[in-house]
Order: structure tokens, then sequence, then C-alpha cells
């Protein structure tokens, strides 16, 4: 960020007045450009006591296996996010059950928040940022194929909560940072 | 957002290849501009069965009471976002017990997300946002003074689950669209 977006000239980076934290500032126009962490919204798709995990097709991590998840729009809450990339990633329709993960990753600046979500039929199949969607049996989870912290985080919570058949929320920050204390669970 | 915070050039609105939502873009560098919702974080503090609620100094909602919350900053987690918005605002340290309510509100591109917290000791006061800040039993809440609706849809879920003593998360949608229906309830 090197220009002010609201009306093009040069920015300077200082603390605003009242502020404790340095932002991008406008000396020309005045306004102050926040940056604050992005929300990825994503589904644990089940039917039939199977998961549907896609196979990505982009970067990062092309070619590794996800939940459907992404980065929440304007205009939509979490839940329909959630619906939206699962339709999008996995072409499969999900009525979310529950509120299931949230994970803090303040090394990227994003909050991963995953459901539980029952398909709503049999349909499913590669997205356009898919190379393959699969259901699985939690047994057959790729775990060493897993592409995101916040997937394995959120499978392995399934794959416990399973033998229970308690599906309460799980709380967590996943810190990559070289001064974190590593991963701290709720 | 009128200019290209990468190169300072005029920006237009269309949707980019592969995409299906229209962004702003830059036809000189070809950076995207994407907007994303903002999370709020904060905190229902107690002590000895009391709730500390702040009274607002600041627009919007000025002179209005509300649980210490606010926008969740780059590098922190969302439970450490709202320990830092109580103590600012409501000048109390609290220890985070529990997840509790997440009520996405996508009129505004917000998504508000409150805690349960433990005040580490009786001391509170009036941070720089706040006109004052008071320890209240649940039958002393404001109701007709409460500044924001994921606020009053916390306080209220509080006093009902008192009951059971059972404190389980919430999850809503509160949508103020024309278009929308109103309040949905997971």
């Amino acid at each position: 960020m090197r220009y002010c977006s609201t009306c093009g000239q040069k920015l300077s980076r200082r603390i605003p007045p009242g502020d404790h934290l340095e932002r991008y500032i406008c000396d020309d126009c005045g306004a102050i450009h926040y940056q604050n962490p992005k929300i990825v919204a994503g589904c644990l798709p089940l039917w039939e006591n199977k998961i549907l995990l896609c196979r990505r097709a982009i970067e990062p991590r092309i070619g590794l296996w996800t939940l459907p998840a992404g980065f929440m729009e304007n205009g939509e809450s979490v839940e329909q996010a959630a619906q939206r990339e699962t339709l999008e990633e996995a072409l499969a329709r999900v009525e979310i059950t529950s509120f299931y993960t949230m994970v803090s990753l303040p090394h990227i600046n994003q909050v991963h928040i995953m459901f539980l979500g029952n398909m709503v039929d049999e349909n499913f199949g590669a997205g356009e940022e898919s190379l393959e969607v699969r259901l699985l049996d939690p047994s057959e989870i790729p775990w060493k194929g897993l592409a995101f912290a916040s997937i394995d985080y959120t499978l392995r919570r399934y794959v416990e909560d399973s033998r229970t058949g308690v599906f309460a929320p799980h709380i967590s920050c996943i810190d990559r940072r070289p001064t974190a204390g590593g991963i701290l669970v709720l």
C-alpha cells in the first residue's frame, strides 16, 4: 500500500492522534487506511458418515487436500460464505448444522471459521479451483497431504468427537511467527 | 475507493477473469483490490455475577451502553482482540473463559464475535472511548439504552442461559437490508 485510494496521493505511515498503532495515512486528504484480518469460511460436508474433501487446483498448496473454504465476501453471513464456497469448490449443496471450529492465524492475518454441514443430496464434483473432490471415510483422510493447518485441526477434532458423538465448537490459535509460543488451544 | 493503492492510477470496477463479483481493478498495474468483512471482537466481562458495561463516549451511538468490543487488528487472535478492547475501553483485565456469540451483520459487512471472560480483579474504569463503566447485575441491564443489536443479542442469550447455567455458543445473523428476511437464528 503506497498511494491513497481516496485521492491518489502518496501515503505515509504513522500513529494517528488517539490511536496506538501505525497506520497508512494520507497527508493530503487525511484518510486513514486501516488493515484488518480476513475471514476464511468453510464447511465439513457430510454424507452418510463420509466427508467431502477437495484436492486443490490452485496455489497455495496446489495438489493438496482441503475442506471447501474461502474468503468471506461483503454482504453475506459466515454461514452463507461457507455454503457458497462448498458449492463453488465441490459443486455440493449443504445445510449448515452447527458452528464447529474457529482458528486465528495471526501470522497471516486470517481467522478460519468452519461449520459442520449435511449434504442435501449425493451430487458433488470438482469446481474450477479443485482437481478432484471425493467422499472419504474418516479412516481414509490423507493426513500427510492436507493443505492447511486449520483443516488438519478441524478434521482431527471431528475424528476425535466422532468417538463421543458430541461435536461442540473448538476455538484455537495457530501462530507461526518465530516469537510465538506455538499452538495454543482454548 | 477511486485510486490504486499500489500505483496511484484510477481504478475501474468490473468482474476479473475467473471471478463472479465486481471488484476494484487497476487497468494500469493489474492489481485487484478486494473488500472483505471486518471482525469486531469483544467480551462479556464478569465479576461476582455482575456484568461490566461501558457507556460510549464516541460515535456511533454515543451515550449508549455496550460491552467492550472493537475492530480486530492484524497480528492478534480473536481472543487477544477481545482482551485488548476490554482493557482499552473498560480498563479491565479478563481471562477469556469461552467463545459465546457470533453474529453476522451483512448490511454493514461485519462479524461480531463475543467471548465470556472473568475479570482477574475488581479494577476497572472508563477508557478514552467510554463515558463511564459500571458493574451491573443482570436485572439492571439498560435494555432500552443499548448501542448495538449484537450486544442486545449477546446479553439476552446470557440472561437466558443464566437460568440453566449452560453457556453454549450462539450463532446468528442480523440482516437489516430491506430485501432481507429479518433476524435469522441458527
